[in-house]
């Protein structure tokens, strides 16, 4: 953790706290418990004895401004166990934490601010009047006792803090923004994709528009791919316990994996990842030096048993479509396998104007006996990727520590246009593998060697990215990926004929187009398109037809400036070609 | 069973008693069993009392021929069942059959010819040593008494018979060819697919070669669909077990189910088929007559619990790849989308050479309780499935009797390059799935109507066909469909550049080709490319090198009639497009 983190953790913690002196003024009867600093902000969880609502927030956040004004530090003072248990007498929920820490022989310490203090093991701000003031509760959930659904149910209240008014309020409008571009939101009133209540939860239907952004994606990888020469391969969902049992997953994902007895009593699973498969490929035949590496591509379903209450839109699913690729190369060949790999996936996410940032993760140097391998792959490997990010001037962070069992990686970051940050691609070499299945080439001499293999996902899971984009965009996709490019619209029934002669050029040039003859008013049907986000309205009445010409709205009410049909057709070529 | 069929089996079943009585000639202390004609010949199952093995069968064709000589007649003769259990006195199969037989009021008949009278209920040729004698003895196989593994293990010794020795040569032929076709055998050989003991039997691995086989078929499927307005949908392959309940097929398909215990104890399933997960697509939002039909195609996989006894090769697997549509639309539309469907299932079977035959399954009018849905359904889907082949002049054979309980039918039949028939689509229509998950849409007056729903897969099962596909091709694809399409091989060393700027150049324009720079001789890389096939050979050394021309060679020894590379690249051209 950086110290900027840490003093924004400090702020949000110390707002806690006065979200509680607030509370405790307020409704004096209520039993005090946690209250950490979170990811964009913090919570405070409370027993009241009257209920509390969303209602009660601008009343708590008055009360907290006005306490703030007596704050001007954090006073630490050590307790003993019988002074702390005596300043909570009646909190049952405070004297358990103030046994148990004590048992575990920690210093009990209180910290307080004006006439509020709380027992706490610090992380403060040090002015808090002049730090604090820029916070927001922000909503009111239950939430059982240190997590357990046997304790008691208390009430949680969200809120974040910001060290200045102005991150306060673009975190605010961020957070307003996210919940109109809400993936879920936007999937149904786009026509994208389908939860089904007889089929299940994490298990989404593409409609015919989804399914065609989808292929346009994978379509994208494929041929950033085939330009490396990978090759596509196709395997079955399941297989039997032995191929797990061999790879390991059978232990290490036992309770992600959807098993299957058959009906004659066979053990098998479904797929929670493609590798094991993809070495079953790879060891149909004997391969010689000659015949690396051998680059697999497989855009397949993999399946996980996630429990329902983890379940959420396209973000985590039941059944993930992993755009999957495997290189089997030689030592030899990692850093260009690696460098290819790094091309596809910058090349990829630059089409959505997405900057990655990179992380380099290693093994432990002082903890050998926490990897499987030999030093010398791990020397090699390790340093190929090095050598592959200083010989191409790449900015990288690098984690010690933070390699896999089985191998170092790269881990490739953006933000989107909401400023939130993603983990988007990894690119994993994998020493394990290759010696669990014995996969191996005949080098020169004729003598059998251990292979590397890359695992390298572009997406990773398509459902996954789809919500990503579909909320870096608000639904808008560029127009090479909108599943209708064009949306016709003629103004009078009159200009019907038109329109088909029109559809059927666009149709001609392969460009996805609709025509709307509903009887409604040309606005009207400009709205609709507007909705549906489809990049172009072509707009013809009949002065248009009549000069064999068209007019052109953009989705965000821009006119184009041209009226000719080939001109128009030439401007979507050179978009869609740009992907821009 | 036509007169012809009988005829064949009557044959057949009378070259079996020969059989028998040939060895029992032979080796008179053999039990004898019995002896039925099946599909293409007829077996007979002895315990013999010591071993024969397949080295003895023209010793025993050569004492069929001997005694066939004085068989003129069948003789029928009726006998108690004393006298028969006299006759197999120390034959504990045939006392089993005569007691059986008689317990259930049967006359027992034996028939004889010559000195040899067996058991049997007749059907035999009228004149034997004039009808008989186009036989061959086949294979000797272990077989249980009477099919069951808790009985002995009796010996099978399977033979053919045929009206004329001709037939019986080209039977025999095709056999010799069939063998060598073994799509199991060339799917090795021409590396397309892969079983893993660890993955499991019925489970195929495509490799790069067969992977991309499937694809180019499955997107010439797709063009066909597309310009009939078809869309793309995807689906999981698991489901609650509330849509198959909801379907039926929970009860219908059960054993047959992978089915799924989640880690919440809900109950799943992988889908055996399509159509109900394509129901939740087309439910997912009001649906209007003008929104139909809606054409949904998808291409997917779909599980089925084989026993590991009935797999064979990719003809019978657990993971059947289909390229499954579904129509949804209005009764006024079946005809024209049955004639759309038609028209794609002929231009994708006659690209392969393959002719079809039709057949029209309709229900029996005297039992429409074994039927679903309402008279009115039925004369309307059927009676549009008629016109549309009245229409289009289609010959076809109807039966009456056969449609599915869901719905009326026509199939489709065709005959390999080995004579081989086989059935290859079917276009279904169905009344039931829509009433079940009631599927309607809003008519012009805004009242709900059901829809129909016609099933309409092309390949079927992409795995199966493509085990025709290789058979009737013997693994020389056409040019199209050719994993490579060109091997350019070089003579020497010094000509390897110059391979290398014509693979480029190959490349260019998409045609898959490979250069083969191995250091070995010309004839040895022919030899090599012979064997996988391959439809184009350019063979370059220093004279077409230096005048800048190839020299083109076929699979089958043929040289082209042309030098310059641009003209190959215009024939290749050619016959990629035109599929031939």
């Amino acid at each position: 953790m950086n110290d900027k983190q840490e003093q924004l953790n400090n702020l949000r913690h110390s707002t806690a706290h006065l979200l509680a002196a607030a509370v405790m003024e307020l409704w004096p009867d209520t039993l005090r418990t946690i209250g950490p600093s979170i990811d964009n902000g913090f919570y405070f969880d409370f027993e009241f004895k009257k209920p509390v609502s969303e209602e009660d927030l601008p009343k708590i956040e008055a009360k907290m401004a006005e306490i703030l004004k007596t704050w001007t530090s954090f006073e630490r003072e050590e307790v003993s166990k019988e002074e702390a248990l005596k300043r909570y007498e009646g909190n049952p929920y405070k004297i358990e934490l103030i046994n148990e820490f004590s048992d575990q022989g920690q210093t009990l310490t209180f910290y307080k601010s004006g006439n509020y203090e709380d027992l706490c093991r610090g992380g403060h701000s040090e002015n808090p009047s002049q730090d604090l003031g820029a916070f927001k509760l922000l909503s009111i959930a239950g939430a059982y006792w240190r997590g357990s659904e046997k304790n008691k149910m208390l009430t949680r209240i969200y809120g974040t803090a910001f060290p200045t008014k102005q991150e306060l309020e673009d975190h605010l409008n961020m957070l307003e923004e996210a919940k109109k571009r809400d993936h879920k939101k936007l999937g149904k009133e786009l026509d994208l994709f389908v939860f089904s209540d007889l089929v299940g939860g994490g298990l989404p239907l593409w409609t015919p528009k989804g399914t065609l952004v989808r292929e346009l994606l994978d379509n994208f990888v494929w041929q950033l791919r085939k330009a490396k020469g990978y090759q596509k391969v196709e395997i079955p969902h399941i297989t039997k316990r032995e191929l797990y049992e061999a790879s390991g997953h059978w232990d290490k994902f036992k309770n992600e994996l959807f098993k299957i007895t058959t009906r004659e009593g066979h053990e098998f699973a479904m797929k929670p990842m493609n590798c094991p498969h993809h070495t079953q490929i790879f060891k149909r035949m004997p391969m010689s030096y000659r015949d690396l590496p051998q680059r697999y591509a497989n855009t397949t379903m993999v399946y996980r048993d996630e429990q329902s209450g983890e379940l959420a839109g396209l973000s985590r699913v039941r059944c993930i479509t992993q755009d999957d690729a495997h290189v089997f190369c030689r030592y030899d060949q990692i850093k260009e396998e690696i460098g290819n790999v790094y091309s596809i996936v910058k090349d990829f996410y630059s089409a959505f104007g997405f900057e990655l940032s990179l992380r380099l993760s290693l093994r432990d140097p002082k903890h050998p006996e926490n990897y499987l391998g030999q030093d010398a792959q791990w020397e090699s490997t390790q340093s190929q990727l090095e050598e592959f990010l200083k010989d191409n001037h790449l900015d990288y962070a690098e984690g010690i520590g933070e390699a896999a069992f089985y191998g170092p990686k790269i881990d490739f970051m953006t933000k989107d246009s909401l400023g939130r940050t993603w983990q988007v691609a990894t690119i994993q070499l994998d020493v394990n593998m290759p010696q669990r299945f014995d996969l191996s080439y005949a080098n020169q001499e004729g003598k059998q060697e251990v292979v590397a293999m890359v695992h390298a996902a572009v997406m990773g899971s398509i459902e996954r990215f789809m919500s990503i984009l579909i909320e870096h965009y608000a639904g808008a996709f560029p127009t090479w990926l909108a599943p209708v490019q064009v949306m016709i619209i003629p103004i009078t029934e009159r200009n019907n004929d038109y329109g088909q002669k029109l559809l059927d050029g666009l149709k001609d040039k392969n460009i996805r187009a609709e025509l709307d003859t509903n009887p409604e008013t040309m606005q009207a049907k400009i709205r609709v398109a507007q909705l549906q986000k489809i990049p172009y309205m072509i707009i013809i009445g009949d002065r248009e037809q009549s000069a064999d010409q068209i007019s052109v709205r953009t989705r965000d009410g821009k006119t184009l400036e041209l009226n000719n049909f080939g001109d128009f057709l030439s401007h979507l070529d050179k978009e869609v070609e740009a992907k821009s």
